[in-house]
């Protein structure tokens, strides 16, 4: 078994607000990101698939395939796109570096032919990170 | 003369918008970024001074000062903020990263003791930057 | 389960030295970091922590809390130190990339609330890491 | 247990070409990467050993012997060379980056003093990479 | 004025060998980079380009066009190619990062709508790069 | 006329005192570099070159030459070495980044055959770096 790995990228607004707070609640809890009219990041996204190697081609996955994958299921939901107001699954969950690893999980799940998705890394900034594999 | 650059970051959104066209014309010229729901990105500052090399200290600029600098002018008005509705110069100016240099340059002239501001450079994303150097 | 990932940096003196062996049994062994005077490096630091997400919040682990622990429990007694003379648990210990994410490790054990302490990365340079996941 | 993990590099040109397939079969399947003329990479490879610190040097292994054991087992003989044409292990096998990591995987085993290999990750590009560790 | 620089990157092969040289002479000069089968590298190119800011748009040059530029004139011609073998320039001229960045200068002056080409910067290696201004 | 720009590492210690202070005036200017034990940095340092392309080799300067000269006047006198207490330079003058800037000029400045020295930069951390040009 060997695992590949491949990054993307997508550009987004975002912010953390619970309606049933009042305003005092959500800044102590989310601090400037509470602020409503959203700020952004440059996302950058790894997936990384498992799988054994064919013996003819020598991939685990076809790059292509992934690529494209990535691209349809992922980036262009995402990118240039304001998480909570136009992306479904952050209607009524907060879009996290945490919920969005796990909602990229869920597009991906069974998108990638022959491979295994194994783990998805998404980074909100260079220094902030989460990882999901599934379970 | 000697050149010292300090970096910063802040995360902001914004959007490409021209009141005065029509929703296609917007798309036509600012494509994705026309998106009035606003998107984001992680912004890099690079702030460059140049002066003389202090004999006593071995420093162009105090760099707690000049750290403070940027974050008093800059950092603490643009981070986590939509530069267009929250940010004065953006209100009538589109947010581009050639204008966000320019009016990082303006915010830090004659803020920082000692050195004479060089050039500002603004990243967008790693692979699109703009600089200005105030003429 | 999710993984969170926060990255720290702090700069910092040390040497490699065993008292109990000669000058050049030192240099044979430690080659240029037996050198007394010390030198430094710009260490980045990788503290992740697993728990569940929680449901309201979208958090793993409070970020403001995770960071205060990163600077209090190590930047704030590891940066611009010399880890031989200043760190106790480098007075009889070698302060290897590998001993430092032990030690980081032991440090933050327990200090950050909510989640669990899942893995310490410390880069001594950016082509040499050490991981340590407590057992 | 531990884990140390040390950077290298290596530039070098390879295609891929299968030579039972028709011309148009190749381009097919390897897109680009089909042109027999070759095209090329700067690979970045991390080596990964697992051990215990040994507690009088604070080490997992020995730096030194880690570094020669991938300079001679891997980057002579790979770097500034034709993977295809040059590199024994791709007279018969695709040098993908998941073969290239099974690869270096076999040559460093065993080659290591103390430490047990633990993991091998190449990168092709900042944006592809495998991960193999030996099963 | 200011500038507006945009990264591109391609992966190519090459070789250097003057056909006048003995092998001894062409190894003495160019060491590894003789090797006739030749080697390959990720370039990453920066085009920066100068003008006015359009008071409207904000823009110094039109995104779009500037990536496409890069794109049609450099890049289509350039990835996954062996420079020496299939890009003319490089027939009769060594394909050093110099000699990269004067042809990238040449290939793209005249073809950016609006704005002037300033400097083109090629990165062999992320830490080798060539700087031409087009004098 | 070309630029060349070749980058290396060196990791060292400092501290920044003046002797005729006292220790709460070398405190408030220093701030925690004035810790006289030492601290200590991964450099990076940026050394460029100009002239014209030679017609056969397509160099503006030989790398090996270059290099060669890198290790020889700076890395193998700073890398691993305590700037205040074992480089002559810095026993009366203050080792800050712009100071280091202005000694690795003075250091390489005529070593380099065929090709005019043209800047050095000196990153201290990656968000801070000075630049010097000689005049």
């Amino acid at each position: 078994m060997i695992l590949l790995t491949r990054k993307a990228e997508f550009s987004a607004s975002h912010y953390y607000w619970n309606e049933v707070w009042s305003a005092e609640e959500n800044a102590r809890v989310f601090g400037k990101c509470a602020n409503r009219n959203g700020h952004g990041h440059n996302y950058t996204l790894e997936v990384t698939v498992a799988g054994d190697v064919d013996a003819v081609t020598g991939f685990v996955v076809d790059l292509k395939q992934l690529k494209d994958a990535i691209e349809k299921e992922v980036v262009s939901v995402y990118d240039h796109r304001h998480l909570n107001l136009e992306v479904p699954e952050f209607r009524a969950t907060m879009p996290t570096t945490e919920n969005i690893a796990v909602a990229i999980w869920r597009r991906l799940e069974g998108k990638i032919p022959r491979a295994k998705l194994y783990r998805v890394r998404v980074y909100e900034m260079p220094d902030l990170f989460a990882d999901y594999t599934g379970a």
